[in-house]
């Protein structure tokens, strides 16, 4: 269902030519209303492709009518160029939808420092809008991978579906991302959509909780990229305006679920892994423990080998400058404690480690706070995915 | 010649059965005086090995007059039982020594979370003592070597060599380390021996300076361990003392030679790769761009795809706090500007990534200081061969 799956929303996905291969790589979201208010997140990467600074500006104007994605192209490092070409896709995409440009988002994702192929995008978004559906969330979900072995969709929906009158709505969005996943956002193209009727302020505020938590914390490669997005369009069709913590919750959940997606397709990975940093005098410290051992390359190897090697942990948790004491910290892989008070703990060997999901607690001791941070292990896969990326 | 290529210095390597197989595992490195100063650096990490904590208290004695160094296990993260246990080594090496124990300095490297064998290690501190000779500086260096596929070592001599009358001396080392290397200490032991007739506090002075250019800016794969000693010990037997800024830069030599052998044999690698920083505002912004690029594993996959993918150096600067402008940026590798202004620069195929050694130049266009930092590629190797290290 994806981007179409609340009220007041169309979109498309199709093959404009941007991909040498032929696949499918260019998306259109459109908000068809009443309302077309909207809120976005971009990287914290001082980097930024040509696509977020125009994104930024657009969603200053007020209000996003549509969104045009793509992919075969970041857009990124391209100079006057590039944000000349970002430009002219949004009005391409105004044009035709008969909007302003300004209201007319861009994202796009691929090898960064090449021009795109505007002789091809821009018909490209003209075919798309041609083929605009209230089913055509899929496609358009299909259109933005890259290296994504599987695109990814999700929907929480509120109260009575979007089919009966009254009371219901829907919170639905899709999302792309395998490679370059980190914090501050993991690399991502992300379009939220939702018939709920608020305004920028709430669903803004909505959202920075939600991607806080979520997509902040995926981390499976610790490289940030110049072009992560993610928008959360709200058309007001479902005529309902829910309680603030309710949609938050939903917001929440769709990011959560698309993040878990992210984790699980992530270049290479063999290994799902959940850092779990527990008793931490503050929630920054428990992010700062989360990160360095979520990024520590011999543990993610280790990992990867089926070893539960705690040192690693250890190792990783003294880079860090949050509150802990060296001899009272214990660690838990797959539930067993290897590491009691900085020392030896309970049988490595009791640790199965055959499942794809591996669970690390890190207990620091030092007070009551927590946070998780997703990653995954570092493969021989991984290192042939990326060293061959852009041959 | 390594550590008994300066006067008054005899060392020894032997195999004391630590290691399951067979090899040496045991280094004994004595100062014979006259005089027996030293200065140490240690790990930045917070969680400190017990050889480590002890040898901190033996440097804050005043005078060193052995090293006794162990490979085949860390004594790392084992508690109270560990700190005994290189209290132990120290009073049996000072015993055999007729020294005190408290001027005896302990390194272990290996697996982190073992308790070592100390009925092999203390008769082997016995028989290594009974072997000391001025001639066993390569034994000892062979001794510590873990995953190390050479022995590393280096010397200068300035002035007239040992063997003739007057006005020479010496500064000679041996160094371990290929994996956990990153800053802070590139992950590695390194004893450092000279002749010269120098005070704690000149040593302390130049084996900083030295090391914060040299070991501090290695970085092959951002791990920092719980391990990492540096010792630099003088016997004074040469007689002279040499003026501080030529010693200074004796001391940085061997620094940065040892370095340059740590990374050319790190885990894995096949490359190892020069990030040069130019032109930053600060030589802090210098060695934080630099460690950034450094990092990157998605560069350091596509260098090892021999792929001069210069956006990934953009996307690593970016997430810094250094000054630039982002539309200033310039990118050299192996001399061909890829990048310029930010953007597309001279044709990537211009490139010619054949040799092991790449230099990667990232001109910020923001001041005039720069930094070098050294780092590897990421290779399958590299996750084979820590995927399987405690196993």
């Amino acid at each position: 269902m994806s981007v179409t799956a609340a009220q007041g929303f169309t979109a498309a996905g199709i093959a404009a030519g941007i991909k040498e291969n032929g696949n499918p790589d260019l998306a259109l979201v459109v908000n068809t209303g009443p309302r077309r208010a909207a809120a976005g997140v971009f990287t914290a990467n001082r980097v930024k492709a040509a696509p977020v600074l125009w994104s930024e500006q657009v969603l200053k104007s007020g209000q996003v009518s549509a969104v045009v994605l793509n992919s075969g192209g970041a857009n990124a490092c391209t100079g006057p160029k590039g944000f000349q070409d970002a430009h002219a896709t949004a009005e391409k995409a105004a044009e035709v939808l008969g909007r302003g440009a300004i209201e007319v988002a861009v994202c796009s994702t691929g090898l960064i420092g090449l021009l795109l192929p505007m002789d091809k995008l821009l018909p490209g978004v003209e075919t798309a809008a041609a083929q605009l559906s209230e089913h055509g969330g899929e496609k358009a979900a299909i259109a933005i991978k890259t290296t994504d072995t599987v695109h990814k969709t999700s929907v929480v929906t509120w109260g009575s579906p979007r089919t009966e009158s009254g009371g219901g709505w829907t919170v639905g969005g899709m999302a792309k991302g395998a490679g370059m996943l980190a914090p501050g956002l993991a690399t991502m193209l992300v379009v939220l959509t939702t018939d709920a009727d608020l305004d920028n302020e709430v669903l803004d505020k909505a959202l920075r909780a939600a991607t806080r938590t979520t997509f902040d914390r995926v981390d499976s490669d610790g490289c940030m990229s110049t072009n992560d997005t993610v928008l959360l369009l709200a058309s007001g069709a479902a005529g309902v305006t829910p309680e603030y913590e309710e949609f938050a919750e939903a917001v929440r959940q769709v990011c959560d679920d698309l993040g878990q997606q992210l984790i699980r397709d992530a270049e290479g990975a063999s290994k799902d892994i959940k850092v779990e940093v527990i008793n931490a005098a503050t929630e920054d410290d428990a992010v700062e423990v989360g990160r360095s051992i979520a990024r520590n390359n011999l543990l993610k190897c280790a990992i990867h080998g089926e070893d539960p090697n705690w040192g690693r942990v250890l190792s990783a948790i003294g880079t860090t400058k949050a509150a802990f004491g060296p001899d009272r910290l214990n660690v838990a892989i797959n539930g067993v404690w290897v590491c009691k008070n900085g020392g030896v703990g309970e049988d490595r060997d009791k640790v199965d480690m055959r499942y794809r999901e591996v669970h690390i607690v890190a207990d620091l001791a030092a007070g009551s706070e927590t946070a998780t941070i997703w990653t995954n292990d570092l493969t021989a896969d991984y290192v042939h995915e990326n060293s061959a990326y852009s041959s």
